[in-house]
Protein backbone atom coordinates (compact mmCIF):
# COMPACT_ATOMS: atom_id res chain seq x y z
CA UNK A 1 0.00 0.00 0.00
CA UNK A 2 2.27 2.72 1.35
CA UNK A 3 4.79 1.19 -1.31
CA UNK A 4 4.13 4.23 -3.71
CA UNK A 5 4.05 8.10 -3.47
CA UNK A 6 1.29 10.58 -4.86
CA UNK A 7 2.45 13.49 -7.26
CA UNK A 8 -0.47 14.97 -7.06
CA UNK A 9 -1.23 15.67 -3.27
CA UNK A 10 -4.97 15.55 -4.94
CA UNK A 11 -4.94 12.85 -6.78
CA UNK A 12 -8.09 11.08 -4.99
CA UNK A 13 -10.27 13.85 -5.93
CA UNK A 14 -9.06 13.83 -9.15
CA UNK A 15 -9.48 10.03 -9.50
CA UNK A 16 -13.42 9.88 -7.97
CA UNK A 17 -14.17 13.27 -10.74
CA UNK A 18 -12.67 11.31 -13.69
CA UNK A 19 -14.46 7.75 -12.18
CA UNK A 20 -17.60 9.69 -12.59
CA UNK A 21 -17.52 10.67 -15.62
CA UNK A 22 -17.69 7.10 -16.65
CA UNK A 23 -21.01 6.84 -18.38
CA UNK A 24 -20.06 2.73 -18.53
CA UNK A 25 -19.88 2.27 -14.88
CA UNK A 26 -22.80 3.80 -14.12
CA UNK A 27 -24.14 1.75 -16.25
CA UNK A 28 -22.81 -1.23 -15.02
CA UNK A 29 -23.49 -0.34 -11.36
CA UNK A 30 -19.92 0.09 -10.23
CA UNK A 31 -18.84 1.77 -7.45
CA UNK A 32 -15.18 3.22 -6.91
CA UNK A 33 -14.07 2.29 -3.57
CA UNK A 34 -10.07 2.78 -2.15
CA UNK A 35 -7.79 4.94 -3.64
CA UNK A 36 -4.34 5.40 -2.28
CA UNK A 37 -1.35 5.44 -4.36
CA UNK A 38 -0.52 3.08 -6.62
CA UNK A 39 -3.82 1.28 -5.91
CA UNK A 40 -7.18 1.04 -6.43
CA UNK A 41 -10.59 -0.78 -6.10
CA UNK A 42 -13.88 -0.82 -7.88
CA UNK A 43 -16.68 -3.19 -7.59
CA UNK A 44 -20.15 -3.67 -8.93
CA UNK A 45 -22.97 -6.16 -8.30
CA UNK A 46 -23.96 -9.32 -10.42
CA UNK A 47 -26.03 -8.31 -12.68
CA UNK A 48 -28.60 -10.07 -15.37
CA UNK A 49 -28.63 -8.26 -18.11
CA UNK A 50 -24.67 -8.23 -17.97
CA UNK A 51 -24.10 -11.92 -18.80
CA UNK A 52 -22.75 -14.62 -21.43
CA UNK A 53 -24.21 -17.60 -22.60
CA UNK A 54 -23.62 -19.77 -19.34
CA UNK A 55 -24.69 -17.25 -17.09
CA UNK A 56 -22.26 -15.49 -16.04
CA UNK A 57 -21.16 -12.48 -15.82
CA UNK A 58 -19.30 -11.90 -19.18
CA UNK A 59 -15.76 -11.09 -20.02
CA UNK A 60 -15.96 -7.83 -21.40
CA UNK A 61 -17.98 -6.51 -18.38
CA UNK A 62 -14.56 -8.13 -15.76
CA UNK A 63 -12.28 -6.71 -17.91
CA UNK A 64 -14.20 -3.20 -17.80
CA UNK A 65 -14.15 -3.08 -13.64
CA UNK A 66 -10.40 -4.61 -13.87
CA UNK A 67 -9.15 -2.67 -16.34
CA UNK A 68 -10.73 1.30 -14.64
CA UNK A 69 -9.05 -0.04 -11.30
CA UNK A 70 -5.86 -0.65 -13.12
CA UNK A 71 -6.46 2.59 -15.21
CA UNK A 72 -7.05 4.38 -11.65
CA UNK A 73 -3.98 2.11 -10.16
CA UNK A 74 -1.69 4.31 -12.55
CA UNK A 75 -3.04 8.04 -12.67
CA UNK A 76 -3.37 7.88 -8.82
CA UNK A 77 0.37 8.09 -9.05
CA UNK A 78 0.73 10.83 -12.38
CA UNK A 79 1.40 14.36 -11.81
CA UNK A 80 -1.51 16.92 -11.30
CA UNK A 81 -3.70 17.93 -14.32
CA UNK A 82 -2.86 14.56 -16.38
CA UNK A 83 -4.97 11.81 -17.45
CA UNK A 84 -4.82 8.04 -18.32
CA UNK A 85 -5.59 5.89 -21.57
CA UNK A 86 -5.42 2.04 -21.63
CA UNK A 87 -2.62 1.17 -24.10
CA UNK A 88 -3.05 -2.40 -23.93
CA UNK A 89 -4.37 -5.10 -21.67
CA UNK A 90 -4.22 -9.27 -21.30
CA UNK A 91 -6.79 -10.77 -19.11
CA UNK A 92 -6.80 -14.60 -18.50
CA UNK A 93 -10.79 -15.87 -17.23
CA UNK A 94 -9.92 -18.48 -14.54
CA UNK A 95 -13.21 -19.54 -13.09
CA UNK A 96 -16.98 -18.36 -13.22
CA UNK A 97 -17.91 -14.79 -12.53
CA UNK A 98 -21.06 -16.09 -10.30
CA UNK A 99 -21.64 -14.34 -6.88
CA UNK A 100 -23.06 -11.23 -5.29
CA UNK A 101 -20.41 -8.73 -6.19
CA UNK A 102 -17.11 -8.07 -8.58
CA UNK A 103 -14.50 -6.94 -6.64
CA UNK A 104 -11.28 -5.57 -9.14
CA UNK A 105 -8.51 -4.51 -7.31
CA UNK A 106 -5.67 -2.37 -9.99
CA UNK A 107 -2.01 -2.03 -8.36
CA UNK A 108 0.98 -0.59 -10.32
CA UNK A 109 3.66 -2.91 -10.46
CA UNK A 110 5.83 -0.43 -12.34
CA UNK A 111 5.41 3.40 -12.77
CA UNK A 112 6.74 5.49 -15.41
CA UNK A 113 6.78 9.29 -16.48
CA UNK A 114 4.53 8.19 -20.01
CA UNK A 115 3.74 4.52 -19.62
CA UNK A 116 2.91 2.66 -16.19
CA UNK A 117 2.44 -0.85 -15.54
CA UNK A 118 -0.41 -2.25 -13.75
CA UNK A 119 -1.67 -5.85 -12.59
CA UNK A 120 -5.62 -6.48 -11.65
CA UNK A 121 -7.53 -9.05 -10.12
CA UNK A 122 -11.02 -9.58 -10.30
CA UNK A 123 -12.44 -11.07 -7.19
CA UNK A 124 -16.05 -12.92 -6.91
CA UNK A 125 -17.68 -12.41 -3.35
CA UNK A 126 -20.27 -14.54 -1.99
CA UNK A 127 -20.64 -13.91 1.31
CA UNK A 128 -17.49 -13.57 3.04
CA UNK A 129 -15.16 -15.66 0.76
CA UNK A 130 -13.37 -14.59 -2.02
CA UNK A 131 -13.35 -16.48 -5.46
CA UNK A 132 -10.62 -15.39 -8.15
CA UNK A 133 -12.04 -15.33 -11.76
CA UNK A 134 -10.10 -13.35 -14.06
CA UNK A 135 -6.40 -11.57 -13.82
CA UNK A 136 -5.08 -8.65 -16.12
CA UNK A 137 -1.79 -7.10 -16.89
CA UNK A 138 -2.19 -4.00 -18.58
CA UNK A 139 -0.02 -0.77 -20.18
CA UNK A 140 -1.32 2.70 -19.42
CA UNK A 141 -0.43 6.23 -21.06
CA UNK A 142 0.09 8.86 -19.25
CA UNK A 143 -2.12 12.04 -21.11
CA UNK A 144 -0.40 14.95 -19.75
CA UNK A 145 -2.31 18.05 -19.48
CA UNK B 1 -13.22 -17.10 -45.55
CA UNK B 2 -13.45 -20.20 -47.89
CA UNK B 3 -10.01 -21.49 -45.29
CA UNK B 4 -11.80 -23.54 -42.72
CA UNK B 5 -14.65 -25.70 -43.33
CA UNK B 6 -17.49 -26.02 -40.42
CA UNK B 7 -18.14 -29.98 -38.83
CA UNK B 8 -21.42 -28.71 -38.03
CA UNK B 9 -23.60 -28.03 -40.34
CA UNK B 10 -25.86 -26.47 -38.63
CA UNK B 11 -23.19 -24.15 -36.76
CA UNK B 12 -25.34 -20.68 -37.79
CA UNK B 13 -28.02 -21.52 -36.21
CA UNK B 14 -26.24 -22.83 -33.24
CA UNK B 15 -24.23 -19.28 -32.96
CA UNK B 16 -27.13 -17.35 -33.54
CA UNK B 17 -28.78 -19.22 -30.61
CA UNK B 18 -26.00 -18.78 -28.34
CA UNK B 19 -25.42 -15.38 -29.85
CA UNK B 20 -29.03 -14.70 -28.50
CA UNK B 21 -28.80 -15.68 -24.78
CA UNK B 22 -25.69 -13.11 -24.30
CA UNK B 23 -27.84 -10.38 -22.22
CA UNK B 24 -24.60 -8.28 -22.29
CA UNK B 25 -25.13 -8.49 -26.07
CA UNK B 26 -28.85 -7.40 -25.62
CA UNK B 27 -27.75 -4.68 -22.93
CA UNK B 28 -25.34 -2.64 -25.60
CA UNK B 29 -27.14 -3.29 -28.60
CA UNK B 30 -24.56 -5.72 -30.49
CA UNK B 31 -26.49 -7.54 -33.26
CA UNK B 32 -24.74 -10.69 -35.08
CA UNK B 33 -23.80 -9.95 -38.48
CA UNK B 34 -21.85 -12.50 -40.63
CA UNK B 35 -21.36 -15.80 -39.62
CA UNK B 36 -19.15 -18.04 -41.82
CA UNK B 37 -17.05 -21.02 -40.89
CA UNK B 38 -13.68 -19.47 -38.69
CA UNK B 39 -15.09 -16.02 -39.09
CA UNK B 40 -17.76 -14.01 -37.84
CA UNK B 41 -18.79 -9.83 -37.16
CA UNK B 42 -20.97 -8.46 -34.60
CA UNK B 43 -21.73 -4.40 -34.65
CA UNK B 44 -23.28 -1.70 -31.86
CA UNK B 45 -24.16 1.72 -32.00
CA UNK B 46 -22.36 3.97 -30.57
CA UNK B 47 -23.59 5.32 -26.97
CA UNK B 48 -23.45 7.43 -24.75
CA UNK B 49 -24.10 5.39 -21.83
CA UNK B 50 -21.36 3.17 -22.78
CA UNK B 51 -18.17 5.85 -22.83
CA UNK B 52 -15.03 6.40 -20.94
CA UNK B 53 -13.72 10.06 -18.93
CA UNK B 54 -12.75 11.53 -23.03
CA UNK B 55 -16.43 10.22 -24.31
CA UNK B 56 -15.46 7.77 -26.24
CA UNK B 57 -16.92 4.18 -26.15
CA UNK B 58 -14.88 2.08 -23.09
CA UNK B 59 -12.16 -0.10 -23.68
CA UNK B 60 -14.11 -3.22 -22.22
CA UNK B 61 -17.16 -2.24 -24.51
CA UNK B 62 -14.93 -2.95 -27.58
CA UNK B 63 -13.17 -5.99 -25.60
CA UNK B 64 -16.99 -7.19 -25.30
CA UNK B 65 -18.17 -7.31 -29.35
CA UNK B 66 -14.35 -8.37 -30.08
CA UNK B 67 -14.58 -11.27 -27.75
CA UNK B 68 -17.93 -12.30 -28.64
CA UNK B 69 -17.00 -12.27 -32.65
CA UNK B 70 -13.97 -13.93 -31.59
CA UNK B 71 -15.32 -16.63 -29.33
CA UNK B 72 -18.31 -17.59 -32.22
CA UNK B 73 -15.56 -17.40 -34.89
CA UNK B 74 -14.33 -20.41 -32.90
CA UNK B 75 -17.41 -21.83 -32.14
CA UNK B 76 -18.39 -21.97 -35.88
CA UNK B 77 -15.51 -24.76 -36.54
CA UNK B 78 -16.02 -26.67 -33.38
CA UNK B 79 -17.95 -30.26 -33.23
CA UNK B 80 -22.19 -30.41 -32.98
CA UNK B 81 -23.34 -29.48 -29.27
CA UNK B 82 -20.06 -27.41 -28.29
CA UNK B 83 -19.81 -24.17 -26.99
CA UNK B 84 -16.66 -21.84 -26.35
CA UNK B 85 -15.28 -20.16 -23.40
CA UNK B 86 -12.64 -17.47 -23.16
CA UNK B 87 -9.35 -18.87 -21.83
CA UNK B 88 -7.65 -15.18 -22.19
CA UNK B 89 -7.06 -12.50 -25.03
CA UNK B 90 -4.54 -9.45 -25.70
CA UNK B 91 -5.73 -6.35 -26.64
CA UNK B 92 -4.58 -3.26 -28.16
CA UNK B 93 -6.31 0.34 -28.33
CA UNK B 94 -5.46 2.20 -31.24
CA UNK B 95 -7.40 5.29 -31.59
CA UNK B 96 -10.36 7.03 -30.17
CA UNK B 97 -13.57 5.08 -30.14
CA UNK B 98 -16.04 7.48 -32.01
CA UNK B 99 -18.37 7.20 -34.81
CA UNK B 100 -21.56 6.03 -35.68
CA UNK B 101 -21.04 2.65 -34.80
CA UNK B 102 -18.08 -0.09 -34.12
CA UNK B 103 -17.87 -3.33 -35.81
CA UNK B 104 -15.63 -6.30 -34.66
CA UNK B 105 -14.28 -8.79 -37.06
CA UNK B 106 -13.36 -12.19 -35.71
CA UNK B 107 -11.34 -14.66 -37.38
CA UNK B 108 -9.72 -17.75 -36.83
CA UNK B 109 -6.30 -18.20 -37.22
CA UNK B 110 -5.82 -21.67 -35.46
CA UNK B 111 -8.67 -23.76 -34.87
CA UNK B 112 -7.78 -27.60 -32.38
CA UNK B 113 -9.77 -29.45 -30.59
CA UNK B 114 -9.03 -28.10 -27.35
CA UNK B 115 -8.17 -24.54 -28.16
CA UNK B 116 -8.29 -22.20 -31.23
CA UNK B 117 -6.70 -18.72 -31.38
CA UNK B 118 -8.35 -16.34 -33.23
CA UNK B 119 -7.77 -12.48 -34.54
CA UNK B 120 -10.28 -10.01 -33.74
CA UNK B 121 -10.26 -6.15 -35.22
CA UNK B 122 -12.62 -3.25 -34.27
CA UNK B 123 -13.39 -0.62 -36.47
CA UNK B 124 -15.10 2.64 -35.90
CA UNK B 125 -17.77 3.02 -38.75
CA UNK B 126 -18.20 6.80 -39.29
CA UNK B 127 -20.08 7.73 -43.04
CA UNK B 128 -19.17 4.95 -45.22
CA UNK B 129 -15.18 4.91 -43.68
CA UNK B 130 -13.87 2.39 -41.59
CA UNK B 131 -10.93 3.37 -38.90
CA UNK B 132 -9.02 0.75 -36.76
CA UNK B 133 -9.70 1.29 -32.97
CA UNK B 134 -8.42 -1.98 -31.65
CA UNK B 135 -7.02 -5.32 -32.41
CA UNK B 136 -7.68 -8.47 -30.29
CA UNK B 137 -5.52 -11.63 -29.84
CA UNK B 138 -7.78 -14.01 -28.39
CA UNK B 139 -7.26 -18.45 -27.17
CA UNK B 140 -10.22 -20.15 -26.69
CA UNK B 141 -11.51 -23.63 -25.56
CA UNK B 142 -14.00 -26.06 -26.68
CA UNK B 143 -16.43 -27.07 -23.95
CA UNK B 144 -17.71 -30.43 -24.91
CA UNK B 145 -21.21 -31.33 -24.32
CA UNK C 1 4.34 -21.95 -1.19
CA UNK C 2 2.61 -24.27 0.31
CA UNK C 3 -0.43 -23.57 -1.72
CA UNK C 4 -0.72 -26.39 -3.86
CA UNK C 5 -0.21 -29.96 -3.38
CA UNK C 6 1.20 -32.55 -6.37
CA UNK C 7 -0.25 -35.23 -7.30
CA UNK C 8 2.99 -37.17 -8.80
CA UNK C 9 4.83 -38.00 -5.80
CA UNK C 10 8.16 -37.29 -8.25
CA UNK C 11 7.03 -34.09 -9.61
CA UNK C 12 10.78 -32.55 -8.41
CA UNK C 13 12.89 -35.37 -10.73
CA UNK C 14 10.33 -35.40 -13.49
CA UNK C 15 10.84 -31.55 -14.05
CA UNK C 16 14.57 -31.75 -13.47
CA UNK C 17 14.82 -34.04 -15.67
CA UNK C 18 12.77 -32.64 -18.45
CA UNK C 19 14.88 -29.55 -17.82
CA UNK C 20 18.14 -31.35 -18.00
CA UNK C 21 16.63 -32.35 -21.98
CA UNK C 22 16.13 -28.44 -22.59
CA UNK C 23 19.00 -27.17 -24.99
CA UNK C 24 18.05 -23.61 -25.06
CA UNK C 25 19.02 -23.45 -21.45
CA UNK C 26 22.23 -25.16 -21.47
CA UNK C 27 23.22 -22.72 -24.41
CA UNK C 28 22.30 -19.27 -22.14
CA UNK C 29 23.32 -20.87 -19.17
CA UNK C 30 20.86 -21.53 -17.53
CA UNK C 31 19.85 -23.64 -13.59
CA UNK C 32 16.83 -24.96 -12.55
CA UNK C 33 16.85 -24.02 -8.78
CA UNK C 34 13.62 -24.14 -6.51
CA UNK C 35 10.89 -26.60 -7.71
CA UNK C 36 8.50 -26.45 -5.41
CA UNK C 37 4.53 -27.39 -6.00
CA UNK C 38 3.30 -24.76 -8.28
CA UNK C 39 6.46 -22.42 -7.57
CA UNK C 40 9.62 -22.86 -9.94
CA UNK C 41 12.97 -20.99 -10.39
CA UNK C 42 15.65 -20.81 -13.04
CA UNK C 43 18.49 -18.27 -13.13
CA UNK C 44 21.19 -17.37 -15.83
CA UNK C 45 23.98 -15.44 -15.92
CA UNK C 46 24.44 -11.77 -17.20
CA UNK C 47 26.18 -13.10 -21.18
CA UNK C 48 27.64 -10.62 -23.35
CA UNK C 49 26.36 -12.67 -26.48
CA UNK C 50 22.85 -12.59 -25.85
CA UNK C 51 21.82 -8.66 -25.72
CA UNK C 52 20.10 -6.12 -27.30
CA UNK C 53 21.51 -3.14 -28.92
CA UNK C 54 21.51 -0.88 -25.99
CA UNK C 55 23.62 -3.72 -24.03
CA UNK C 56 20.78 -4.92 -21.58
CA UNK C 57 20.33 -9.05 -21.97
CA UNK C 58 17.39 -9.09 -25.08
CA UNK C 59 13.60 -9.58 -24.36
CA UNK C 60 13.89 -12.83 -25.84
CA UNK C 61 16.11 -14.31 -23.21
CA UNK C 62 14.45 -12.68 -20.33
CA UNK C 63 11.47 -14.34 -22.12
CA UNK C 64 13.15 -17.93 -22.26
CA UNK C 65 14.08 -18.16 -18.57
CA UNK C 66 10.32 -17.09 -17.43
CA UNK C 67 8.55 -19.59 -20.03
CA UNK C 68 10.62 -22.51 -18.37
CA UNK C 69 9.71 -21.14 -14.68
CA UNK C 70 6.24 -20.75 -15.66
CA UNK C 71 6.09 -23.79 -17.79
CA UNK C 72 7.87 -25.97 -14.84
CA UNK C 73 5.64 -24.29 -12.20
CA UNK C 74 2.61 -25.70 -14.23
CA UNK C 75 4.22 -29.13 -14.37
CA UNK C 76 5.05 -29.82 -10.73
CA UNK C 77 1.09 -29.60 -10.11
CA UNK C 78 0.24 -32.30 -13.01
CA UNK C 79 0.00 -35.96 -12.86
CA UNK C 80 2.29 -38.18 -13.43
CA UNK C 81 3.93 -38.49 -17.20
CA UNK C 82 1.99 -35.53 -18.69
CA UNK C 83 4.19 -32.75 -20.08
CA UNK C 84 3.55 -29.41 -20.38
CA UNK C 85 3.44 -26.59 -23.73
CA UNK C 86 3.59 -23.08 -23.83
CA UNK C 87 -0.36 -21.93 -25.22
CA UNK C 88 0.28 -18.33 -24.88
CA UNK C 89 2.28 -15.59 -22.80
CA UNK C 90 2.05 -11.74 -22.50
CA UNK C 91 5.85 -10.13 -21.05
CA UNK C 92 6.15 -6.24 -20.11
CA UNK C 93 9.44 -5.41 -19.73
CA UNK C 94 10.33 -2.91 -16.79
CA UNK C 95 13.52 -1.76 -16.60
CA UNK C 96 17.03 -2.37 -18.74
CA UNK C 97 17.71 -6.51 -18.12
CA UNK C 98 21.51 -5.31 -16.60
CA UNK C 99 23.54 -7.24 -13.69
CA UNK C 100 25.53 -10.18 -12.43
CA UNK C 101 22.25 -12.37 -13.21
CA UNK C 102 18.77 -12.69 -13.40
CA UNK C 103 16.67 -14.70 -11.66
CA UNK C 104 13.28 -16.27 -13.22
CA UNK C 105 10.22 -16.94 -10.74
CA UNK C 106 7.20 -18.64 -11.99
CA UNK C 107 3.90 -19.09 -9.76
CA UNK C 108 1.08 -20.99 -10.59
CA UNK C 109 -1.91 -18.78 -10.43
CA UNK C 110 -4.80 -21.05 -11.13
CA UNK C 111 -3.82 -24.92 -12.08
CA UNK C 112 -6.59 -27.04 -14.05
CA UNK C 113 -7.01 -30.49 -15.93
CA UNK C 114 -5.91 -29.07 -19.76
CA UNK C 115 -4.95 -25.77 -19.18
CA UNK C 116 -2.65 -23.57 -16.12
CA UNK C 117 -2.59 -20.20 -15.94
CA UNK C 118 0.52 -19.16 -14.51
CA UNK C 119 2.73 -15.74 -13.21
CA UNK C 120 6.19 -15.49 -13.68
CA UNK C 121 8.76 -12.33 -13.07
CA UNK C 122 12.37 -11.74 -13.92
CA UNK C 123 14.45 -10.40 -11.42
CA UNK C 124 18.25 -8.58 -12.26
CA UNK C 125 20.70 -9.41 -9.27
CA UNK C 126 23.59 -7.14 -8.51
CA UNK C 127 25.06 -7.45 -5.36
CA UNK C 128 22.15 -8.64 -3.13
CA UNK C 129 19.60 -6.28 -4.52
CA UNK C 130 16.73 -7.33 -7.17
CA UNK C 131 15.57 -5.14 -9.68
CA UNK C 132 12.16 -6.16 -11.24
CA UNK C 133 12.73 -6.11 -14.85
CA UNK C 134 10.04 -8.32 -16.54
CA UNK C 135 6.95 -9.70 -15.65
CA UNK C 136 4.77 -12.66 -17.08
CA UNK C 137 1.31 -14.18 -17.66
CA UNK C 138 1.18 -17.46 -19.22
CA UNK C 139 -1.40 -20.18 -20.23
CA UNK C 140 0.23 -23.59 -20.08
CA UNK C 141 -1.32 -27.01 -21.68
CA UNK C 142 -0.93 -30.24 -20.19
CA UNK C 143 -0.25 -33.10 -22.67
CA UNK C 144 -1.03 -36.41 -20.92
CA UNK C 145 1.05 -39.14 -21.89
CA UNK D 1 3.99 -3.05 -48.51
CA UNK D 2 3.49 0.73 -49.79
CA UNK D 3 1.12 1.41 -46.68
CA UNK D 4 3.47 3.49 -44.47
CA UNK D 5 6.20 6.44 -45.46
CA UNK D 6 9.63 6.13 -43.63
CA UNK D 7 10.18 9.87 -41.75
CA UNK D 8 14.33 8.82 -41.76
CA UNK D 9 15.61 8.29 -45.95
CA UNK D 10 18.13 6.45 -43.92
CA UNK D 11 16.11 3.76 -41.77
CA UNK D 12 17.71 0.70 -44.04
CA UNK D 13 21.02 1.39 -42.86
CA UNK D 14 19.57 3.07 -39.48
CA UNK D 15 17.75 -0.67 -38.88
CA UNK D 16 20.90 -2.65 -39.84
CA UNK D 17 23.35 -1.13 -38.11
CA UNK D 18 21.40 -1.76 -35.11
CA UNK D 19 20.36 -5.29 -36.36
CA UNK D 20 24.50 -5.43 -36.03
CA UNK D 21 24.77 -4.78 -32.34
CA UNK D 22 22.18 -7.32 -30.91
CA UNK D 23 24.62 -10.11 -30.18
CA UNK D 24 22.05 -12.35 -29.40
CA UNK D 25 20.62 -12.59 -33.08
CA UNK D 26 24.37 -13.30 -34.27
CA UNK D 27 24.13 -16.04 -31.35
CA UNK D 28 21.13 -18.02 -32.82
CA UNK D 29 22.45 -17.40 -36.34
CA UNK D 30 19.64 -15.04 -37.45
CA UNK D 31 19.94 -12.44 -40.74
CA UNK D 32 18.08 -9.43 -40.97
CA UNK D 33 16.02 -9.93 -44.83
CA UNK D 34 13.81 -7.30 -46.26
CA UNK D 35 13.96 -4.35 -44.48
CA UNK D 36 10.71 -1.94 -45.81
CA UNK D 37 8.79 1.01 -44.38
CA UNK D 38 6.51 -0.34 -41.74
CA UNK D 39 7.42 -4.31 -42.76
CA UNK D 40 10.92 -6.19 -41.63
CA UNK D 41 11.95 -10.23 -42.03
CA UNK D 42 14.38 -11.99 -40.10
CA UNK D 43 15.29 -15.18 -40.37
CA UNK D 44 16.82 -17.92 -38.38
CA UNK D 45 18.06 -21.47 -39.09
CA UNK D 46 17.06 -24.93 -37.08
CA UNK D 47 19.34 -25.29 -34.58
CA UNK D 48 19.74 -28.11 -32.39
CA UNK D 49 21.06 -25.91 -29.33
CA UNK D 50 17.92 -23.83 -28.77
CA UNK D 51 15.53 -26.72 -28.10
CA UNK D 52 12.52 -27.31 -25.92
CA UNK D 53 11.92 -30.67 -24.05
CA UNK D 54 10.37 -31.98 -27.30
CA UNK D 55 12.97 -31.29 -29.80
CA UNK D 56 11.23 -28.07 -31.70
CA UNK D 57 13.23 -24.54 -31.22
CA UNK D 58 12.04 -23.02 -27.70
CA UNK D 59 9.52 -20.82 -27.42
CA UNK D 60 11.35 -17.86 -26.40
CA UNK D 61 14.18 -18.13 -29.80
CA UNK D 62 10.74 -17.78 -31.78
CA UNK D 63 10.18 -15.14 -29.24
CA UNK D 64 13.44 -13.56 -30.14
CA UNK D 65 12.92 -13.35 -33.56
CA UNK D 66 9.30 -11.80 -33.43
CA UNK D 67 10.37 -9.63 -31.14
CA UNK D 68 13.19 -7.88 -33.33
CA UNK D 69 11.18 -8.05 -36.22
CA UNK D 70 8.36 -6.05 -35.19
CA UNK D 71 10.69 -3.56 -33.10
CA UNK D 72 12.72 -2.88 -36.42
CA UNK D 73 9.14 -2.63 -38.35
CA UNK D 74 8.67 0.07 -35.76
CA UNK D 75 11.71 1.66 -35.76
CA UNK D 76 11.96 1.94 -39.92
CA UNK D 77 8.75 4.23 -39.77
CA UNK D 78 10.54 6.63 -36.61
CA UNK D 79 12.70 9.89 -36.78
CA UNK D 80 16.16 9.73 -37.92
CA UNK D 81 18.31 8.79 -34.47
CA UNK D 82 15.37 7.48 -32.84
CA UNK D 83 15.98 3.62 -31.49
CA UNK D 84 12.57 1.32 -30.09
CA UNK D 85 12.32 -0.43 -27.13
CA UNK D 86 9.82 -3.53 -26.86
CA UNK D 87 7.38 -2.60 -24.29
CA UNK D 88 5.65 -5.63 -24.14
CA UNK D 89 4.40 -8.48 -26.02
CA UNK D 90 1.89 -11.62 -26.48
CA UNK D 91 2.90 -14.52 -28.45
CA UNK D 92 0.69 -17.46 -28.97
CA UNK D 93 2.49 -20.62 -30.20
CA UNK D 94 0.24 -22.62 -32.90
CA UNK D 95 2.47 -25.50 -34.42
CA UNK D 96 5.67 -27.11 -33.23
CA UNK D 97 8.83 -24.95 -34.83
CA UNK D 98 10.42 -27.72 -36.95
CA UNK D 99 11.37 -27.23 -40.35
CA UNK D 100 14.59 -26.14 -42.35
CA UNK D 101 14.62 -22.54 -40.94
CA UNK D 102 12.18 -20.31 -39.36
CA UNK D 103 11.35 -16.69 -41.22
CA UNK D 104 9.88 -13.92 -38.72
CA UNK D 105 7.68 -11.25 -39.84
CA UNK D 106 7.03 -7.79 -38.44
CA UNK D 107 4.59 -5.32 -39.30
CA UNK D 108 3.67 -1.99 -37.74
CA UNK D 109 -0.50 -1.80 -37.41
CA UNK D 110 -0.45 1.51 -36.09
CA UNK D 111 2.60 4.05 -35.95
CA UNK D 112 2.84 6.65 -33.27
CA UNK D 113 4.95 9.29 -31.90
CA UNK D 114 5.83 7.42 -28.71
CA UNK D 115 4.16 4.17 -28.97
CA UNK D 116 3.61 1.72 -32.43
CA UNK D 117 1.49 -1.04 -32.21
CA UNK D 118 3.09 -3.89 -34.65
CA UNK D 119 1.97 -7.62 -35.38
CA UNK D 120 4.40 -10.29 -36.21
CA UNK D 121 4.57 -14.02 -37.47
CA UNK D 122 6.54 -16.79 -37.39
CA UNK D 123 6.89 -18.98 -40.28
CA UNK D 124 8.92 -22.63 -40.38
CA UNK D 125 10.22 -22.90 -43.45
CA UNK D 126 10.38 -26.81 -45.34
CA UNK D 127 11.46 -27.16 -49.00
CA UNK D 128 9.21 -24.51 -49.87
CA UNK D 129 6.09 -24.91 -47.95
CA UNK D 130 5.54 -22.10 -44.95
CA UNK D 131 3.85 -22.97 -42.18
CA UNK D 132 2.73 -20.65 -39.24
CA UNK D 133 4.22 -21.50 -35.85
CA UNK D 134 3.61 -19.02 -33.88
CA UNK D 135 2.03 -15.02 -33.70
CA UNK D 136 3.07 -11.61 -31.94
CA UNK D 137 0.71 -8.48 -30.56
CA UNK D 138 3.63 -6.10 -29.39
CA UNK D 139 3.94 -2.64 -28.49
CA UNK D 140 7.24 -0.61 -29.28
CA UNK D 141 8.43 2.80 -27.93
CA UNK D 142 9.88 5.04 -29.62
CA UNK D 143 13.44 6.64 -27.50
CA UNK D 144 14.10 9.90 -28.61
CA UNK D 145 17.76 10.63 -29.31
Amino acid sequence: MARFKAQDPDFVAAVRESFDSLTLMRTVGARLLTVVPGEVEVDMPFRDDLTQHHGFLAAGVLTAIADVACGYAAMSLMPPGASVLTIEYKVNFLSPAEGERMLARGRVIRPGRTVTVCAGDVLAIVARTEKLVATMLATMATVNP
